[in-house]
């Protein structure tokens, strides 16, 4: 969500009562958890907002909005058990679009070994999917768990789907995996698992590391420090970037969409995770909710990617 | 979901795989349903579609698109814990209407006892509403499980929010509480819970009860028999149905939104039910999802609401 529903989110926090005492936390985090051991995600997808027909195939729709629901889940350290799927058809839609839609949520749901229950078929103007994935957790890392000299790390390099973007808009040339990389996002949830542990704090990286971690600033109240020269550049994003005109490790820290998970851990723990830490910065007890870039780029801070406004 | 979606859903079945072990039950019947007690269900209500702004208060919508899910949960015999829910906001929606919609939510969910979890905020073309409740059960009923023999039984009478609309909508005149009814369905958790043991079978009544028979016969492959006579007519809908021309019992029988609980329970079980049940009729080993009307009216069976066709 922007900065303008994130406020909205914020209000309705304060508006929403806390009753059953069979629920931990409700809303603000990735997912809202249950005392049980259930873990809960949705998220809404609608044509021309959040993807076009024109641009992407209705396989590929069906495993990214499972897959974003996914990332949430690894984001709390949840393992899915299943997802429920309300479909909005409008009228222009066959009903052999709906198969390859339910084909590419079958074939996410077959890789991360969940199951999918249709729950709602309705019409509306506009495709559109609502997705809620329910997971369990063992353990679990919320947002606002970091601490003062915790390392910022993340779980992979960065930027193949924004340079996938590119090269899928005709902006740039390059390999075909980074298109994969933006058509089909692989979450995070095995390392997710392993790291909701021993991690401060943690959270998926939607909409690119430079917006994700002001959220994890805010919710943890520190001040988050990153440096820019130490941002993990995936394969073949270099090129990209540079076709771009833009500085490889800015261009990867304001990369949408790659759902990588960014952490807060405590440096020690970091050689005992099992799960790949490239650090990317530090936790320090400063102003809350401010983020500092240090290093190459840093003059020009990096802005994240805002899904409401990339059509 | 009208016949043709209820198709789709049923395509769909037996297109997804059942691999979880942790999934009872996916697909098809109100909710799905986890082994670890977790019951899910989940309803997308899009404007035009589903209610117009024109003619219900955001505050009403909110209530209703809880209510409506809390009766899937009910007819499965499960209790609430909490919803969540996703909202596409229309750009002529103020931040003062999405406070409106969330306090009708929140009334709703305060009667309840659950909480409700904001999961996304994006943006639509028109008012779209997500809501996926988890309720948890500690014993189950399916509308499956109808077995010959078997009484049909409602747990109130029918047809008050069909006549609430029809005053609503300027085409009768009668008691505001049955406007009430339409505008404020009231699911029925308790009665569901207290029933789940020991029904055969249960489902909400949404779409009617003449259409929702319907499907619990084809579920429980059996034949329904329902005496139009026994259908009990909810006070001040005779006034109603007399004014529009038609049968009390046979407006009552094909009046949707409801959302009592039809059950099929064995006629020893009715007198230690702890909630009240209203025979209606008996279920047979006759032709597998036929339903057989008996009675005055049933020259002309009654057809149940369509969600879908009905603004």
């Amino acid at each position: 969500v922007s900065g303008g529903e994130f406020d909205l989110i914020r209000m309705l926090k304060g508006q929403l009562a806390q009753r059953h005492g069979d629920v931990l936390l409700g809303i603000g985090d990735d997912a809202a958890i249950l005392r049980n051991g259930t873990c809960v995600t949705c998220d809404l997808l609608v044509e021309d907002v959040h993807f076009r027909r024109a641009t992407t195939s209705l396989h590929d729709l069906g495993w990214k909005a499972l897959a974003v629901n996914l990332s949430d889940l690894a984001a709390m350290g949840a393992r899915p058990i299943l997802a429920v799927v309300g479909l909005g058809l409008p009228p222009d839609l066959a009903e052999a679009g709906v198969v390859e839609l339910y084909a590419g949520l079958d074939e996410c749901a077959a890789t991360y070994g969940l199951d999918v229950a249709g729950g709602d078929v309705v019409r509306a103007p506009v495709l559109t999917l609502s997705v809620t994935a329910i997971g369990r957790w063992d353990w679990m890392a919320l947002r606002s768990g970091a601490a003062p000299g915790n390392r910022l790390a993340v779980t992979g390099p960065l930027g193949a789907s924004r340079a996938g973007l590119a090269i899928l808009e005709g902006r740039a040339t390059g390999d075909d995996a980074l298109v994969e990389r933006h058509r089909r996002p692989q979450p995070r949830v095995a390392e997710g698992h392993a790291l909701a542990g021993m991690a401060s704090a943690m959270m998926d990286i939607s909409d690119g590391l430079a917006s994700d971690v002001v959220r994890l600033a805010e919710a943890s109240r520190m001040t988050c420090v990153i440096d820019l020269d130490l941002v993990p550049v995936a394969d073949g994003v270099e090129s990209v970037a540079r076709q771009l005109g833009e500085l490889p490790t800015r261009f990867a820290a304001a990369g949408g969409e790659d759902y990588e998970l960014l952490v807060a851990i405590p440096e020690q723990a970091i050689a005992r995770a099992r799960a790949p830490l490239l650090v990317v910065g530090h936790v320090t007890a400063g102003e809350p909710g401010r983020v500092i870039f240090t290093g190459e780029g840093s003059d020009d801070p990096p802005r994240g990617f805002d899904h409401l406004d990339q059509v």
